[in-house]
């Protein structure tokens, strides 16, 4: 029998990134032949985790052929997921975001609106009567730590807490202190190009009939990103050329003040106006109180447009 | 707040009941306020098994208000669900079919590739540290039972064999005379129209773009219903007709023998032909040991459309 492929989304985070290390290991443990695998390079946060904690990353496809048994962790679309996953065979998903696919067979699937996949994960661990050992505790806790932003986005529920504790004695750590250096490794852009920032964690979200880009980049000072701008605008205005989009909408997250500036380019640009009952000055306004794409940039966006 | 209202599928089976007074039981267990519904009449085996161990059958709905919270048992396409089931907010989903809905939001679902949903809803109590009452147990017993043809059907898995012991032990039952006496009950045709027969159990099943209905009835004696044979394609032809079908199947299972008569009428009836290797002879043929439509009919028919 071959070996099960399981991998997270494009453009990985550091959620897809752990959850297919952590997946890997709890079915290792079931007795199941499994390879973690990544669907595109590192972001500078996951980089930031994996060297903390001296594990090495997951291996990188970009296909796989026909029949292949995978794993989804941390994304169900298929738009999201590994090309030809249309020809795959999803022996089971484990993911905390919305339904965006469909089978021809019935599968193990398991989501729940919580923070982060790991959060999910660590429930199998111990329904399946197996506690995380420190270096999978680790990468839980890290991913979990980086999709609440440090629990405080509006995503996090009363369980990511409690796993987060948990974790955190497995792992014996102050994850108030590791959590910040994490987050603030992940901001460091001064590496890359203008078109890696603008695909760094981008997202192909359709608002109704507005086919769009919403791209979200962390940062502990806005304005150290805004900067940039004027080269931001022109890769935006590029890429919405190129892709015919009618919206590309860069989100940038000041994590320790808990609000995003936005840059919206395009045709449909005023449906953030329209959503969040604001005025775009040069293209830009600050959303007070905005750090979570699924939770305060989707549902709006969908609604209004 | 309002209660939560759970349903199983139209035209409801034994699972589809059952599930749905056991994830009632199991909500109130966690704290939530729900409502055990149903979107059709009681089937005959039902009957016997709520008449069996004196349970009320739940409230029968037919459509729900907008932005009314469910959770759906024993399916998901919106296809099967309540009226108005788009304008639901859909908080959990427990089920062991395929994938066939979407969301606009993340939320709990929970499907296994197992024989019955009480499969997986006796592994939701274990996990909330419950145990099923007798009561509780019967149903979910009754239910594995009637959808693996007494754990013959090819899709049962050693996860439903193992709940059936499990659970015929809280029960205190002969599982096997009590099961075999159930499935029985199921196949007493005697008090329903052809009209009637032919909506059982019938469901809509595009195979590729052959528009069908795939209906199936259970029978101790094949003979027995054959011999309503003329009635039948009558009523078949009219509904064909009123619902430009390509395809009508009707497969009368014999579940002693665990065999299936096939009556299969419209402009499409060859591709049973293509599919099973098979020549309809007067619209029928025997297929030896096919027993599930899910596992046995939809693949193959689907494959060879």
């Amino acid at each position: 029998m071959s070996k099960t492929y399981i991998f997270g989304h494009k453009s990985p985070d550091t959620d897809s990134i752990t959850s297919s290390l952590v997946m890997c290991d709890l079915e290792t443990k079931l007795g199941n032949e499994v390879v973690a695998c990544r669907l595109g390079s590192l972001n500078k946060e996951t980089e930031y985790v994996l060297n903390y904690f001296d594990i090495e990353a997951p291996e990188l496809i970009e296909t796989i052929e026909d029949g292949t048994d995978v794993i989804l962790v941390d994304h169900n679309s298929p738009n999201e997921s590994v090309d030809n996953i249309e020809n795959a065979n999803i022996l089971k998903v484990v993911d905390h975001h919305k339904i965006a696919f469909e089978t021809s067979y019935p599968l193990f699937v398991r989501t729940e609106p919580v923070g982060c996949t790991e959060t999910v994960l660590f429930k199998l661990y111990k329904e399946n009567g197996f506690t995380p050992d420190k270096t999978i505790a680790s990468l839980m806790l890290s991913a979990i730590i980086s999709d609440t932003l440090l629990l405080k986005s509006p995503t996090t529920t009363e369980d990511d807490k409690k796993t987060v504790e948990e974790l955190a004695e497995i792992v014996e750590i102050d994850y108030e202190a590791y959590g910040l250096e994490m987050l603030k490794a992940g901001t460091d852009l001064s590496s890359f190009t203008i078109p890696e920032i603008l695909s760094l964690d981008a997202k192909q979200i359709d608002f109704k009939n507005v086919k769009s880009i919403v791209n979200q980049v962390n940062t502990a000072d806005i304005s150290d990103v805004m900067k940039m701008k004027d080269d931001l605008e022109d890769g935006m205005n590029k890429i919405i050329e190129e892709e015919d989009l009618d919206l590309f909408m860069l989100l940038i997250t000041d994590i320790v003040n808990s609000n995003s500036q936005v840059i919206a380019i395009g045709k449909d640009a005023t449906l953030v106006e329209k959503a969040y009952g604001v005025k775009l000055e040069d293209n830009a306004v600050l959303l007070e109180g905005v750090v979570s794409r699924k939770k305060q940039v989707v549902p709006i966006m969908t609604e209004n447009a």
